[in-house]
């Protein structure tokens, strides 16, 4: 990174943390409404100041989406930066040592709800940007991407990201709404798992019966229970005809970087209170099967009686919540079909499946250029390699950037691992902030370079 | 029945019903404790002015306990009558016309909680040995086993049984505590099932956790799902070994009896809401299901998230619960054992079972003197053949009497079908009561015959 830009990081850092607090000041809890349009004006605002051409969309059913560009030096080269302004409730309140919106700077922290996920992660982009900009000048195009409904799961984002594609053009996709390992070297993740998200419902008879009937009439709960049976093997596969059809394995690169994910298994296993892993891995195949192993987990089970003690029930209906986490490029809607052609297979056409969520597995690959650039940014600035995940355990709109859009998309932040995100005190660290818009420029520099050596 | 025995209880047929009307004037509800120690000094007041010589017994955990007896003319034959004084709860108030304990003679009808189960039963029967005795004379001896918790499971009456077998020394039980068939026959009843009511309880992790998590952890509800499959196959047979060693299968004589048992499986199908039974059994080969198979019932399933919507959580603990039904000879305390042993050797040890209730199965054959006596008294005063139940589809405590004192023991007692009995608006008919009080002499009569002629 040029001095110039460093310096001006350092000697500008106190209005880009004023900034920051500004933000954090504004609640915007997407759950419940509270303050969500006054920070998207207020963000909207101090981005405008900065000189980022905007565009605001109010969405159905959601917070307005801002889309900003800022023109670099090569407009040939984009790279489009999502983060998200809304925040998570603050409740439990009265776990917070302060206000939950104080946004006070005390012992090397910013304090707030926000301040880590993902306001910090958002404001060192914008500050990078304008470090750049009024320094060594910014080398290629950023666009951003800012949406207020994140901690809501985005119910408008996908519809939004399929009608402005034109708006959204880019080389890569920074997905800025990270934080660090717990190891504090930074993280990289490329692509995560899908999900179907069904209920299985067996009904049978009009209303719950005394038990005694169960000689003589079929039980719903029995009914889930063999349907169930027959939808996943001991060892955890699900055994659905043609459900493993597409799913990438991990590539003999991807078992290299697993292998330099830190992971004290022992450590993982009393945090879980738990003896042992499924099929009784270790180590790396533990970590691989975490990352790259399609799963089909009971969220819930719910039948009957479920007080204290003893009540002789037949109950007329039984249900089942399955998660289905699916791997890239496991398709969730063509699962739900097998899944139903199964059942109906298997004689279980009374066994309702109801959809209930849906999101695609993703992908990028390890060598795509903004996935080298950040890794090169991350060594630059925090002087350690950095925590590539070559695939996420979990799922998220990823897919709206690697596959709607047809781009390369990491993500990547800085706030702390233990920032208290979703919890009562959250903070981000002054140092952090700093280092992350240090690693911003830097990953935006590296990005130009990639492109320019091609 | 002697001509002066049916005038005199015509002709007391007002006292009788005032006596009725007194007693379901005072609550009894075992369930809250409302009013049960008034309602037993006041009927053992009843009983004492009838001449019953009473001893009475406090019981830990429960209500007093009345055992009374009436010589007879001949004390070598003794018939124990046993019933209860306590009620089940009224609510929901609203839904009832009347003052629940109003004891109102409206209609034709004695009216309010506990008319039909089971002070009129009760009453029937001191009122029929009072007629007896101020007539031609009681002919046998008859004793009283009346309880105060039967509405509540009857905690403390196996204990009371067996530490009181002198006091109840009896040739034959009839527990009265019965009501008349739908098509308006007397019913009598031989011998009930069994019941065995497990917990099942599966548990892995210190905590519910992300469902992410699940291609790593083992899951607690998988492992119930997969241990309940083993316990039962499709046609609802119990899968543990062993478990049928010592069932009573039906003999010539009780599928005759089952099929003159009043069945409409069309209207059945349809109050249950259901296409066909389990098996697609049909007639007397369903009814010979209900009565005479064991079953493993699931009463409830509990795990993970509920709600409504999505909640990715992999649930730390999944548990059933699981009413089984017992048939004679089947042992609940054996089958205890085999499911434990049955789970351990499918691997399932850290299924927790626990045990919840038990009840011991029981049986009096069809061709028991009293059970003939019964049958011939229902014939007498009727004009009908009872309905003749060789076993009961549900469970009760008739072990205590066939299994603990190893006496003939049956069900049958005087009130209407559709007394609405655990419901609002309780009844009994005056006409019921009138011939519930000839059918308990003709049952004394008759037992007296049949001990003569042997």
């Amino acid at each position: 990174m040029d001095k110039s830009t460093l310096d001006h990081i350092d000697s500008n850092f106190e209005r880009y943390v004023a900034e920051l607090v500004s933000l954090i000041r504004m609640p915007s809890v997407s759950a419940t409404g509270q303050g969500v349009r006054e920070c998207f004006t207020h963000l909207s605002g101090l981005m405008e100041a900065m000189g980022v051409d905007l565009e605001t969309f109010e969405v159905d059913g959601g917070n307005p989406i801002i889309v900003g560009e800022k023109s670099g030096e090569r407009d040939d080269v984009v790279l489009l930066i999502y983060d998200h302004y809304d925040v998570q409730p603050v409740e439990p309140l009265d776990e917070w040592v302060r206000d939950p919106f104080s946004g006070e700077v005390v012992d090397g922290r910013i304090h707030g709800r926000g301040a880590s996920d993902s306001k910090g992660n958002l404001m060192a982009y914008l500050s990078a940007v304008n470090s750049l900009e009024e320094t060594v000048g910014l080398p290629i195009t950023v666009k951003f991407l800012f949406e207020g409904d994140e901690e809501i799961s985005s119910p408008p984002l996908e519809d939004f990201v399929d009608g402005h594609k034109s708006e959204l053009s880019a080389d890569s996709v920074v997905c800025a709404d990270g934080d660090m390992d717990p190891s504090g070297r930074p993280m990289i993740t490329l692509g995560m798992k899908g999900l179907l998200y069904v209920q299985l419902k067996c009904r049978v008879g009009s209303a719950d019966m005394h038990s005694s009937r169960a000689a003589l009439v079929p039980s719903a709960s029995w009914r889930l229970v063999r349907a169930l049976n027959t939808l996943r093997d001991e060892s955890g596969r699900v055994t659905v005809p043609g459900w493993m059809e597409g799913k990438l394995e991990p590539t003999g690169v991807d078992m290299e970087l697993i292998k330099k994910i830190p992971f004290d298994e022992d450590a993982a296993k009393e945090e879980m209170g738990v003896d042992g892993f499924l099929n009784d891995s270790h180590g790396v195949e533990a970590l691989r099967d975490f990352l790259y192993e399609p799963t089909c987990n009971i969220a819930g089970l719910t039948a009957g009686y479920q007080g204290e003690g003893v009540k002789t029930v037949l109950p007329a209906e039984a249900s089942a919540k399955l998660d289905m986490r699916l791997v890239y490029d496991q398709s969730p809607r063509r699962c739900l079909e097998l899944l139903r052609r199964h059942l109906d297979a298997g004689g279980f056409s009374d066994v309702e499946v109801i959809p209930l969520g849906i999101c695609e597995p993703s992908h990028t690959p390890v060598d795509a250029p903004i996935a080298r650039a950040a890794a090169t940014a991350a060594r630059e600035v925090y002087g350690t390699d950095p925590v590539i995940y070559p695939k996420h355990h979990a799922s998220g709109p990823d897919y709206l950037f690697s596959k709607n859009l047809g781009l390369h998309s990491i993500w990547t932040g800085c706030s702390p691992a233990y920032g208290n995100i979703h919890a009562p005190n959250e903070f981000t660290g002054l140092e952090d902030f700093r280092l992350g818009i240090r690693y911003a420029v830097e990953v935006i520099n590296q990005f130009c370079l990639t492109r320019t050596s091609m």
